[in-house]
């Protein structure tokens, strides 16, 4: 299944899309994606979605972050040889993990925001683990017991904010630069992320390629390493890495600018796509 | 004044301290600490509690921390030049900000968790701002006008995790490793925070000292910094850094441990005790 939180007559509302439209259930009683993974009620939900006959056309229809508001937003840093290599950071044996704060988020079709105050704009093509049922101390053999779906995220990162000092939260957190998009593809739709390609691509041209096998820390792996020093809650995001290929690491560098199209692309997953536009001033 | 959070009737509650009670409103509007300060209604709130009659004795009433649901909690690492020096670090020219979650707080008088992964269990004592009023790029001679108090913080950090790689987030979000308390000590009450003392007492044996014009980077420095990259809301926390003193850089190092009793001590905010307890197994 895929599901999708949306703009619907002006308030936030979470659907199921099918084909090009997107079916609501106006009866159902929870209020965001968040509550229906928190009920474990997905099947439930879908049901009331396709019995309700309420359709809205995905196309024209506002997105909004899958999740807009996680509990927790964990990311994965330096998680693709490619990209480890790239900034010459040294091995290591346990997964690179830094924050997002929810209102860092940006949906499909929404410009990311270049703030004002950098012009080193940078994208990171990632795959996003949604967690289902939560928990604490999860053995990798579980692990997968616990993830809702997938869906793509542009972890998009202010690279000098991001240096300023050897902690990556301030690059990491500025407002609309992370997109999380276009939909939650459900964990039963997926019966190996190994082969899955994930690409991103500036005005077309690609930056980035990969298949997920090519994961340092797998998903298992990063799901117990996360879930040993912190809870793991229904709705939870957990971005998991960009391979190489970033802006920043180009000669010259690539940097977003107002007018790019940047889009993140895993076979299966879905087709997250963003303009660059200015913060206001 | 003196506002605190705590379990009333065995539901969260928060009151206001005069001498050794906790005056209630059972009639207050607001949910919590944080939605007193949203609504920017601390007077009022003040009142209700003075003129409900309803009193709880301090002693012997389970506390909560200050604010046991703020939105953002960042944290100021390296920010003491005693620490600096200490962990070996360079001189940098912005805070170095890392983030907590919630669910890793704890209250004063309850137990830190020494986590069943580590006995690398650390102590760090801090002066905790709580934001009033929010804002994003806040100029620093205005920044003080966004604090609606003070408490008490400490950092507890579980050293090997911190290390694993170049980012804190895992050292830092053990849940019940970071105590903040014992009460709001709202910001009309302080008039100058420099001369401040900041002490850690460890078994009763001070560990750390300082006064708090050794921060590297002020409060109004801080926030300017914080608020230029995400956006500062009512009840967000800044713990703004520890000074040297830490167990991890002793000779041999004092690591936490089951039976210990830990003290932050801010003259004028409040004096924070925690005991240290082993994790269940």
């Amino acid at each position: 299944m895929r599901l999708v939180t949306f703009l619907h007559q002006g308030r936030p509302a979470c659907g199921l899309v099918q084909g090009d439209a997107i079916l609501v259930a106006p009866s159902s009683p929870y209020a965001d994606l968040r509550a229906v993974i928190e009920a474990d009620a997905v099947a439930e939900f879908a049901r009331l979605c396709e019995g309700s006959g309420e359709r809205v056309p995905l196309e024209g229809t506002t997105l909004l972050p899958v999740i807009p508001n996680p509990g927790k937003i964990l990311c994965v840093g330096l998680n693709y040889e490619t990209h480890r290599r790239e900034t010459g950071r040294d091995v290591v044996e346990n997964p690179t993990i830094f924050t997002r704060f929810a209102d860092s988020q940006a949906a499909h079709g929404q410009p990311l925001l270049r703030p004002r105050v950098s012009t080193d704009f940078d994208f990171e093509g990632e795959l996003a683990v949604v967690i289902g049922k939560g928990g604490r101390y999860i053995a990798r053999d579980r692990a997968m017991e616990h993830v809702a779906g997938y869906s793509c995220y542009n972890d998009g990162s202010v690279r000098d904010w991001q240096r300023h000092t050897h902690q990556f939260t301030p690059g990491k957190n500025f407002p609309q630069t992370g997109a999380f998009g276009p939909f939650l593809v459900t964990a039963d739709e997926v019966t190996d992320l190994d082969p899955l390609r994930l690409t991103t691509r500036v005005n077309g041209q690609v930056v980035q390629d990969t298949t997920l096998d090519h994961m340092i820390f797998d998903v298992p792996r990063i799901i117990e390493y996360c879930s040993s020093f912190t809870p793991l809650n229904p709705g939870d995001v957990i971005a998991t890495g960009t391979p190489g290929g970033v802006g920043a690491k180009r000669q010259p560098p690539l940097w977003l600018k107002p007018g790019d199209s940047v889009e993140v692309e895993i076979t299966g997953i879905g087709l997250l796509r963003n303009g660059i536009a200015d913060e206001a001033a």
